[in-house]
C-alpha cells in the first residue's frame, strides 16, 4: 500500500504523485460526465443517521492512522457518490446552480496556487485581478465616480452586512472607537420581502433586530416607497434616527425588484445611505435587455452583487461595491504592523486586507475573471437572457394548465417562478382553510418523493399568508425546455395520487 | 479556435470538455513540480503598474468578446507564473503555507462538487463530515461535555468575531433583538500581543475599539494574568461592565502563549466569558510532547482553531468551537422559511446553516477531513513536531552567529523564531538611537532583495520599542534543514554590505 508520505513534499516522488492526482481527476471527470447527463440521478438519497453510520464501507469516522492512497481514491468516489449534483440540468433548488467548466478550471488552478488575498506581496496577480473586476463591475453599475471602492467577502450575508457597516460609520464615525453607546438609537429598513441577512447583520452589529422595520410591498413583493417614507417618518417621530434603506433588486423567493429610483429619492430626501441587495439580481445588468430592472441603481451608495448566483460562477463569489472611495479602508483598518508594513518595495495601496473585516480571504476572483475571459460580458448576457425566456417559458406553461396555479397571474420578472401544484381530489374541496391545509402539504410531499428517486430538485416554501408552494429558479446553464417538460410531467406523475 | 460555448454543458462534447480539463490539469501539474523544486525561483517579481499594464502579453483586461480555450489556456499558465509559489520550501511569509497533496486534491473535489453547507438536503456528506469533525475537536480540546457547538467560518478573524458575538448575547441575550442600546458599556480584555482580528471584531459588532482593553504581556508576549485581573477591576470602577477575555494560544509574531489555566481562574472568579484565539496554536493539541502549552483550554468557553494554519489544510479552513451547546444557533437563527423549512423529509437538526452569520456557505471540511484520513491523527503530531525540531535547531544555529541577534535569548516556545540580521557595519555603531534607525532599515532591505530575486520569502515587523525584525514561521511541509540553512547563507549574502 501507498500512502500520503509517499508523495511530495514527504518524498521527492514526482511521478506518483502526478499518478495520484490523475486518479483524482480521473474520479472527477467522470462525475462531470454523470452531472450533465440527464438520465443520472441528481442524487442517492440517504437519511443523516445513515450516513453517519457508515454506508457500503463509506466510513466518515477518522483514526489516529493514515488510510492508504488507494482507501482515499474509494472515499473521493464515495463522497461524490452520496452528495447531490448540483449542475444537474434538473437542478433547480438554489439560486447558485450549475458547474461551468472555465469556472471549475479555475477553481483547480485557485486551490493550487493556495494563496490569500491580504497582500499583493502573496498574491500579486490575483489581487490586481481583484482591482480590475471592481472597476469593471463599479462602470456596469453606471457610478459615474471616477474611483469606487469595493471588496469580494465571503458571500452575499456578509457583503450585506458591510454595506451597513459602511453606512453607519459614513455618518457616525464614533462608532468605531466609541461604539453604539456613542449614536442614537440607530433604524435601517428593508422590505419584508427582502432577504433575512439583513436581520442577521443588525444583531451582528449590535443594531438589533428590532430597529430593523419591515416595509409594505406590493401584491408582486416590490417595496412600496410611500410606505417607506411613511415609516421614517414614523421612526422619527419616536424619536430614531433612520440611517440606511436596503432595497433589494431580485428577491430570494419573488424575483421581485424594488423600485430603485423611487426608494433613492425617499434616501435623499430623508439623507439615508441607499444599499442595493443586488445579490441575485445584479448579473442582470449584463443583459442589455433586462438591466432596465435595475434602473436607479447607479444611485445607490453600496451594491451588493453575487457573481456566484445568476451569473454561475462557482461558489463563493460575492462583491460589495462601495461609490464613495476610501471609506471601507477607514471603517475597517486596523493597521496591523506585522502584515501591512509601509516600508515594502512596492506600492501598498495595492495591500487590500486593511479594507477587510477579515484577514485572511480565500481568492474568490480568478474563477470570476477567468470565465468573464472565456464568455467575454456578451457570454454572460445571452446565458441570462437564456434564463429569462426559459421562465416565460415555463410560465406560459404552467398557465395552460388547470392542475397547477401559479402565485402571480402575469409574466414573471425575473428568473423565479412560483407555484403551487394541485392534485385532483383538491378540486372537490371546495376553497378555505381545509383546502389550504391540505395544499400546504403537497409540495413537501412531492419534493420528498422527487428526492428520494433523484429526479428533480426544486425548493418550496410559505410566504406570508400563502401556503407552501414551488419555487422554480433558473440559473443553470445546463437546463433545457425538455428539463422543464420533465419536471412538469413528474409533478403530475408524483402529484396526481396525493 | 474552440470556445467555452463547446464545451458542456452549453455542448454535449464530452471528449473535448475532458481533453480541455486535463490540459488544464497538466498546467497545474506542472506548477506543482516546480513548487517543491527548492532550485526554482518562489516568484518573478513585479511591480503593481506592471501587471496592471500587462505583462509579455499577459492581459489581465476584460472584454465584451470571448477569449478562445487556448488563450483560457496560456492565461492560466500566466497566472501561475506571475504568482508566488506558497508551496516551495522557502516560503516562510506567513503562518499559512505549503502545498498539502491530499489537501489540493480535497479542493479539487470540494470545486467539483460546487455545493453550499447551509443544508443537508444539498450537502447530505459535506454537512456529517463537519458535525464529526467538529466532535472530533471538541474532544481534543479536552471539553467534558457530552456536547458540544461550532461551525467552520470564513476565517479566523470571522472565528474569533463568533466567540466575542456569543459571549454577548450569553451574557445579554436582548442584545440580539434590541442592540447595544439595551447593555451597560460592555468591555473585553486581549493581551497587547493579540490578534487585531480583536479590535476588527468590537469595532463591527458596535462594541467600539476603545472597549478593547489591552493587557500587559510578560517579556515573552504573553498576558499576565494579574494584570488582567487589575484591568477587570479597573473597568468596573469606571462602571464599564467586563464581559470576555481572549487569551492567545500562539500568537502571530512571538508564538506566545497565554498561561490559559490562570487566565480561566480571573474568568471564573469574574464571570467572564473565556475565548481562546488558537487560531496559529491550535493545531499544537495533535502533539503529545507539545499540548502542553495550551493545558487550560478545556476551561474555555469557545476557541478558535483554524486547520489552515499549523495543520497545513488549504486555505480557508477556520473553525469557531463553543462549548454550550445551542447558544450559536440560539444567537443567530432568522428561521428564513425559504431555507430551514421544517416538513423535509429528514431530521432538520442538520441542517446547520442558521447558526451561521452567513447564509450561503463554502465548503471547507472535506479537505481537512481528507487530510485527515490520509494522515491519521499521528500523521499530523509528525508534521507538528517536525516544525518545532525544525525552530529548534535555527534558533540554536542563529544563537552561536555574532552576525544575526535573536530578539528572546531563550528555545522558542512555537515555530516562530524573531530576529534581526546585523551587517558589518553595525558593529561599529555605538548601541542607541542611530544604530536602531540604520538597523530598522536592514530587513525591509534584505526583504526586497529576496524577493527581487525570488531566492525566499520571510516577513518582518516592528514591534513595540523593537525596530524592524525577521519573523521565521515553520509551517511548511516542504522546508527542510537544507533550506532554514540557505536562508541564513542568503541573508548573510544580501546583507553583508548593507
Amino acid at each position: 500500500y501507498l500512502f500520503y508520505s509517499d508523495l511530495l513534499p514527504s518524498k521527492d516522488d514526482k511521478d506518483l504523485t502526478q499518478y495520484f492526482l490523475l486518479q483524482v481527476v480521473d474520479i472527477l471527470l467522470n462525475y462531470i460526465k454523470k452531472t450533465f447527463d440527464a438520465k443520472s440521478k441528481i442524487l442517492d438519497f440517504h437519511h443523516p443517521h445513515q450516513l453517519l453510520e457508515g454506508l457500503d464501507g463509506f466510513n466518515l469516522n477518522l483514526s489516529d492512522h493514515p488510510e492508504s492512497l488507494e482507501q482515499i481514491l474509494v472515499d473521493c468516489t464515495d463522497t461524490l457518490k452520496y452528495g447531490v449534483k448540483t449542475g444537474h440540468p434538473r437542478y433547480f433548488n438554489q439560486l447558485s446552480s450549475g458547474l461551468d467548466m472555465i469556472g471549475l478550471a479555475g477553481e483547480w488552478l485557485t486551490a493550487t496556487a493556495n494563496t490569500n488575498m491580504f497582500t499583493y506581496e502573496i498574491a500579486p496577480v490575483f489581487t490586481s485581478m481583484e482591482a480590475i473586476l471592481l472597476k469593471k463591475m463599479y462602470e456596469i453599475i453606471g457610478w459615474g465616480e471616477a474611483e469606487a471602492d469595493g471588496i469580494f467577502s465571503p458571500g452575499g450575508s456578509i457583503s450585506n452586512l458591510y454595506g451597513i457597516l459602511v453606512a453607519r460609520y459614513k455618518l457616525y464615525p464614533e462608532i468605531k472607537t466609541k461604539g453604539m453607546a456613542a449614536l442614537p438609537c440607530i433604524v435601517l429598513f428593508v422590505s419584508e420581502q427582502g432577504h433575512y441577512s439583513v436581520k442577521k447583520a443588525a444583531a451582528v452589529l449590535g443594531i438589533g433586530v428590532h430597529h430593523v422595520i419591515e416595509v409594505k410591498c406590493d401584491e408582486r413583493g416590490k417595496m412600496i416607497p410611500d410606505e417607506l417614507e411613511k415609516n421614517v417618518l414614523q421612526a422619527k417621530t419616536k424619536g430614531q434616527a433612520p440611517f440606511c434603506v436596503i432595497a433589494t433588486a431580485g428577491s430570494t423567493v419573488f424575483g421581485a425588484f424594488d423600485p430603485l429610483h423611487a426608494i433613492a429619492d425617499v434616501c435623499e430626501k430623508h439623507k439615508l445611505w441607499m444599499h442595493v441587495d443586488a445579490a441575485w439580481g445584479g448579473g442582470l445588468l449584463l443583459s442589455r435587455k433586462y438591466s432596465y430592472k435595475l434602473s436607479g441603481i447607479e444611485r445607490a451608495n453600496s451594491v451588493t452583487w453575487n457573481p456566484h448566483k445568476l451569473m454561475g460562477v462557482p461558489l463563493q463569489c460575492s462583491a460589495i461595491l462601495i461609490r464613495e472611495k476610501g471609506l471601507l479602508e477607514a471603517c475597517n483598518q486596523m493597521q496591523a504592523g506585522y502584515l501591512f508594513q509601509p516600508d515594502k518595495l512596492y506600492n501598498v495601496d495595492f495591500d487590500t486586507g486593511d479594507k477587510s473585516i477579515q484577514c485572511g480571504r480565500h481568492v474568490d476572483i480568478f474563477k470570476l475573471w477567468l470565465m468573464w475571459k472565456a464568455k467575454g460580458t456578451c457570454g454572460f448576457e445571452e446565458q441570462i437572457n437564456r434564463y429569462m425566456e426559459l421562465a416565460k417559458y415555463f410560465y406560459k406553461v404552467l398557465k395552460e394548465k388547470d392542475n397547477f396555479q401559479l402565485v402571480f397571474d402575469a409574466e414573471p420578472e425575473f428568473t423565479n417562478v412560483c407555484f403551487w401544484y394541485l392534485p385532483p381530489r383538491l378540486k372537490y374541496i371546495t376553497k378555505g382553510l381545509e383546502r389550504e391545509q391540505e395544499l400546504h402539504k403537497i409540495a413537501p410531499k412531492i419534493k420528498a418523493r422527487m428526492t428520494e428517486e433523484g429526479t428533480a430538485m426544486i425548493s418550496y416554501q410559505p410566504c406570508g399568508d400563502k401556503v407552501n408552494f414551488f419555487r422554480m429558479i433558473f440559473s443553470n446553464p445546463a437546463t433545457r425546455q425538455t428539463d422543464v417538460d420533465y419536471l412538469i410531467d413528474e409533478m403530475e406523475r408524483i402529484g396526481k395520487d396525493l
